[in-house]
């Protein structure tokens, strides 16, 4: 048997025993793995060295050995996840009233595991931790295939996480990391569709077209964060100035910082002056319409054609629309389906657009910052998904289970 | 541009226009479409003849022709399958209380249509009514590829759905049949993940394995359908052979149809002969462990590997089992993660079932042939899914729906 059908039938079989295992053991299981990240820190800090040795050898980014890099902070911040993990409630075997028939069968449904998750992911190690207490938490055994760059650092984590599941007599290949970083065994992975339910792939746009372009598993797809920001002609400008300055320059590497400025043209001459006051002190490029350009000393003008761009810096996008429509009709145009914004204090425009709006989360006076699974109140987040099937926008422990029916009768037959 | 590049960007267009259709006009195109295919009834019927002219003409089966055959009757049920669908509850725009964060953000999940829905099919024009009506009400665009043989029905069907579209100023391309059939255009079709949110083939596994290996769209999966039936040693007997009986013998070619029973072993000597007095009066053919076979007169003693047939025919597979641990077991090595019944009067047992065994609906007391969406309450179903993404088990409307997060601020940044 090859390695990877030796390791995704191992996971089935685990997942079985974990499916029933009472939440108040898998609470215990994970407490244990958060005491046993930070006692074995050393091993995993040595372990991470030679990750980052290869690294600087192979001549890897600042940015990359940023992302790959662990050191105390961050072992701590996983340890303290996964505590966080051990905390939330647990979704399986939540229950829920479907209907009670005329024939007397009551119908309910049932919260169950997905079974086996697979998640691909670039040089970030610690993902090793969250995926795996998150996985656990819901019922999954997890398959984490990481980039070879972040594997020496990875498989120290996982063998940690393991001798705790080992502790409580739970089988090891309940988290496993695929050992051999191949091209090739990365093709094999995604043709399991028997033993995989889900792949869940974590990086840039290329690498999840090509898992979704090659897998015969379903995946989740979380594509870029063209994320928008409307300021209705009805907004606070107070509040409007806050949004765009927290949205675009709280973090700008992230996919839930605002890329695109749209403005009321009955506002944008109060308002547009302010902004180009406010965006030069913050350092921000700005890129508009000849419109709205004129407010702004140094902006460069842009087609519209060009707008939609995800700039993952200091730089943004600004429009003059005709109302809540253009707007509408621009981010349907240039959105992501990730988080859209509308600053407005007239509560019949935000449901409109709140209702209208195709984007996983919609956002009446709140920064597109807060678009995130600990920020929207699930406690942590394997993902956030752009697409529509199974899951739409952060995705928390709920995400990573499914409901059965349970059909209670006594004796009912069909006529 | 190709046919099917106009097809599935006018279908993501008209999804958009009734994605925020109120629901009363919704039911009452729905009603005028119900209402059109009773009064184009002599329309649709020359279109069916000309299918089963050239059906005759190729030689195809009777058990296929009978399927592609169109009468008064079949042609009232869809009416009256459309009527029911708009008494049905929209899904669309429900919304439910996620969490209010420390901050006041507010969270909300609002529900969504998925977009657009492709669905791939055999020789059943009726699926083009039954799947139209429901896209439909869920606020979904559907694109509509069945069988060559069907072609010309489906094709007159869905015209007279589009008149009456087109009467309420909606778009004819929110109910599309693909006008030809090749298999070119199937595969074009299956590429279009920037257009189609999701693939419902319906029909034999090769059907369903064809569009799994080539789609580049997430697909709902319906394989086939071995339901067992366990007999437990504290079940009420008389309730056990009602549930045989009407599981096995009621109706045989479909996928909720029991196909093995297991028997707890401390019963056995009491029931199975009482079965094989029942079995040969239903005509209905055995085959059993060599155990199990000694109570038969002519059963065929079959191997343990030989279990796990999906028969769909009068034939069963028998087994003695050691208890609900070891049913358990047989299910789990043969089972499809469709329909699974339990017979007990014990609460425990029939608990420890429901929550251990992987189906998509776990029944206690009560025939299998219930495990369809009519049945247990959906209304209507547009297909049963045995793999667990996004749905499991029969799918109703909701099923053609997602959730987007709604978060309502009063000016909300991130610290």
């Amino acid at each position: 048997m090859s390695i990877i059908r030796t390791l995704t039938l191992g996971a089935v079989k685990a997942s079985k025993i974990l499916a029933v295992l009472e939440e108040s053991i898998k609470n215990q299981v994970l407490l244990a793995m958060a005491l046993a990240l930070r006692e074995e820190k050393q091993y995993i800090l040595t372990a991470n060295e030679q990750d980052l040795t290869q690294a600087t050898q192979n001549g890897l980014s600042s940015s990359m050995i940023d992302r790959l890099t662990l050191n105390d902070e961050r072992i701590e911040a996983m340890a303290s996840g996964i505590e966080v993990i051990a905390g939330l409630a647990d979704p399986v075997g939540a229950e829920r009233v479907v209907s009670e028939r005329p024939n007397g069968l009551q119908i309910r449904k049932m919260r169950v595991p997905l079974g086996v998750v697979c998640m691909i992911f670039e040089a970030r190690p610690n993902v090793t931790a969250d995926a795996g207490a998150l996985c656990f938490k819901s019922g999954n055994a997890v398959i984490l295939r990481g980039g070879k760059e972040a594997l020496i650092s990875s498989l120290a984590i996982a063998k940690v996480l393991q001798d705790v599941l080992e502790k409580f007599d739970l089988p090891k290949e309940l988290i496993t990391v695929v050992p051999d970083p191949s091209r090739d065994l990365m093709f094999e992975l995604m043709q399991q569709r028997d033993s995989i339910d889900v792949i869940i792939p974590r990086g840039g746009e290329g690498l999840i077209n090509f898992v979704t372009d090659n897998s015969k598993i379903p995946v989740i797809q979380h594509f870029k964060g063209v994320c928008h920001l409307y300021i209705d002609k009805e907004a606070d400008l107070k509040v409007a100035m806050d949004l765009l300055v927290n949205g675009k320059t709280h973090r700008t590497g992230v996919c839930n910082a605002t890329e695109g400025l749209l403005v009321d043209k009955s506002i944008a001459a109060e308002f547009l002056p302010k902004v180009a006051v406010k965006l030069k002190e913050k350092q921000v490029k700005v890129n508009a319409s000849a419109d709205a350009s004129q407010y702004f000393s140094d902006a460069t003008v842009i087609a519209v054609e060009d707008f939609g761009q995800e700039y993952l810096d200091l730089e943004i996008a600004i429009r003059i629309v005709d109302g809540v429509d253009e707007a509408m009709a621009h981010i349907d145009r240039f959105g992501s389906h990730h988080t859209e914004v509308i600053c407005t204090k007239n509560e019949l425009t935000a449901r409109r657009f709140q209702r209208s709006v195709d984007a996983s989360v919609v956002m009446v006076n709140a920064s597109s910052r807060f678009s995130d699974g600990s920020e929207l109140g699930l406690g942590a987040e394997i993902g956030i998904a752009t697409t529509k099937l199974h899951a739409y926008g952060p995705m928390g422990l709920e995400s990573l289970t499914t409901e059965k029916y349970l059909v209670m009768g006594d004796g009912q037959i069909r006529a």
